[in-house]
């Protein structure tokens, strides 16, 4: 019931903000990408962190709208960098229209969450501004360790971990916070609520890494096998890397350092020394661990019984990767 | 006296920046454009008008900073859509480090403006945001415009100098006003600083188009002809195009359509083209009839005598060239 009413109220604000027609493409770009939709998770956090802690989601309109446009202008730039060409079955930004327009439409995209966060009430500004900046600066930390990663051969787990906090969970950790500060909660449960968000966060990144090797092709949306053939440094690799005895090192960098045209074999023989070492156990633990750790927190916050069951629900939805 | 006092001042605050150390090449990127120098015009501005409203530049210098590292991210993202190499005689961003990374450390350094304008008195933060947030979005339009013109077949005159304005001069008309704002000018005298900038832009955007085709290379420190060789639509160009005859033109056309091996005699027969349409008058006159604007503008400030002249001595130094 809440969930619909706050995803309405989300829409219709998104759909209000205003984008200058000219010059062709830069507002365009930003429009183009928002209007693909997306489950708009990370502005739906703010309206029901800011509910939950007894604040009309309607004040925290803007603060969703800024997490919002920041989660867009970090994919368009972020796709940029990976050279991808599609996202959520479109065209990406830059291929849209093209790489230069693009950069200049993240740069806007970014401006504009600056002009939302000034619409919340005077007492909020600064502080929004405050958490916004450092947030900003950590997804770009994060962003840079990933690509960084690509070319470093001594990554360890923990390295891992810690560039998915920054690049993905520190943002949905922000989302929380702002709401419940919009909601005049206290620093204690605004602590919490940020920790809540980057365990949510890394749990969830992780278990994409699982479904990425370990999932149904069906109910993922993706090719299963994906970072395998990239090669990508996810916790599984990086845990093979840790686990495995000299055969089944040497096997795994034959299969790292040549480029085989047969991907299925390489998807096939890589996920088997994965399910030698049980990584998909090791793995379930980890997020089992960073869910837990969640839990734990929605248990401290001051809130009624029922917001907290709010806020389970609305969690294990995430975890469950409902549409 | 007061300039070099301003300069110091500015300098001392840039160097104690605090950059982190890693990601490695994410801050540094930001870090070593900084230290190129420049000739920090746009910081100037600021300190300058703070001070001839009688405000302390002191309380200035988080604004001033906001502006340089404003100027430095479009740099860095600029020289990449450019796909420049050089800039103050060392590699660009992107050369130095990678496109990915100065993507980045361009995102990074618009995050850092807006940690500076947070450090202004409280009275003033709201304020300095919402005027940086139209001038960034500004800056944005004209960059996309000076690239939408680059394949556009119908630029005019007029839409040059307002891409001038928009990529250029509005970053100085929000260093002058911003300045008198922390001083608490009146809303007046504000915006008419605003424009007093942006006239002072658009002349000196002007000169550097003149410069490039009529300069002396050894003064204006770089290749002379630039523009003509890159088929840039300059104002020159296109009031060329305005005012060719049939023959003119189709000579133009020529020159510009092909692409010859013979760079000098390129700029050598255009120039003649320009000479013969009287465009270096023609330019001249423009550039002065915004200089002459700007000084109206000067003499109808409420400030004294004295601070009128400063204004005037640093506008006529920047029109010099002076390093």
């Amino acid at each position: 019931m809440f969930k619909k009413q706050i995803s309405d109220l989300l829409e219709n604000y998104l759909k209000n903000i205003q984008f200058k027609k000219y010059p062709n493409g830069l507002y365009e770009g930003i429009e183009y990408i928002l209007n693909l939709g997306g489950k708009r998770i990370r502005p739906q956090l703010v309206l029901l962190s800011c509910k939950l802690f007894g604040g009309d989601a309607k004040a925290a309109l803007p603060a969703a709208a800024a997490v919002e446009l920041f989660h867009n202008f970090s994919l368009i730039h972020d796709d940029i960098m990976d050279n991808a060409s599609v996202r959520r079955n479109k065209p990406t930004v830059h291929k849209k229209f093209n790489e230069n327009s693009a950069i200049l439409s993240g740069d806007a995209c970014l401006v504009m969450c600056y002009d939302e966060l000034l619409k919340l009430s005077a007492g909020k500004q600064f502080k929004a501004i405050q958490l916004f900046n450092k947030m900003a600066l950590e997804v770009c930390e994060g962003q840079q360790y990933d690509m960084l990663f690509e070319t470093k051969n001594d990554v360890s787990v923990n390295d891992y971990v810690e560039m998915i906090r920054l690049k993905t969970a520190v943002l949905l950790g922000f989302a929380l916070q702002l709401g419940a500060m919009i909601a005049d909660a206290d620093e204690k449960n605004q602590t919490l609520l940020k920790q809540l968000g980057e365990e949510l966060g890394i749990a969830f990144q992780l278990q994409d890494d699982m479904l990425d090797t370990f999932g149904d092709e069906k109910s993922f949306g993706k090719k299963i096998g994906g970072d395998i053939l990239q090669n990508k440094k996810t916790f599984l690799l990086l845990k093979a890397k840790d686990l495995a005895n000299a055969k089944q090192m040497s096997v795994l960098n034959q299969l790292i350092q040549s480029s085989t045209n047969n991907d299925d074999e390489k998807i096939e023989r890589i996920t088997s020394i994965f399910n030698e070492l049980n990584l998909k156990n090791l793995i379930e633990l980890s997020i089992k661990n960073h869910y837990d750790n969640a839990i734990a927190i929605i248990k401290k916050l001051s809130i009624t019984e029922e917001a907290k069951n709010e806020l389970f629900d609305f969690i294990n939805q995430l975890m469950k990767r409902e549409k």
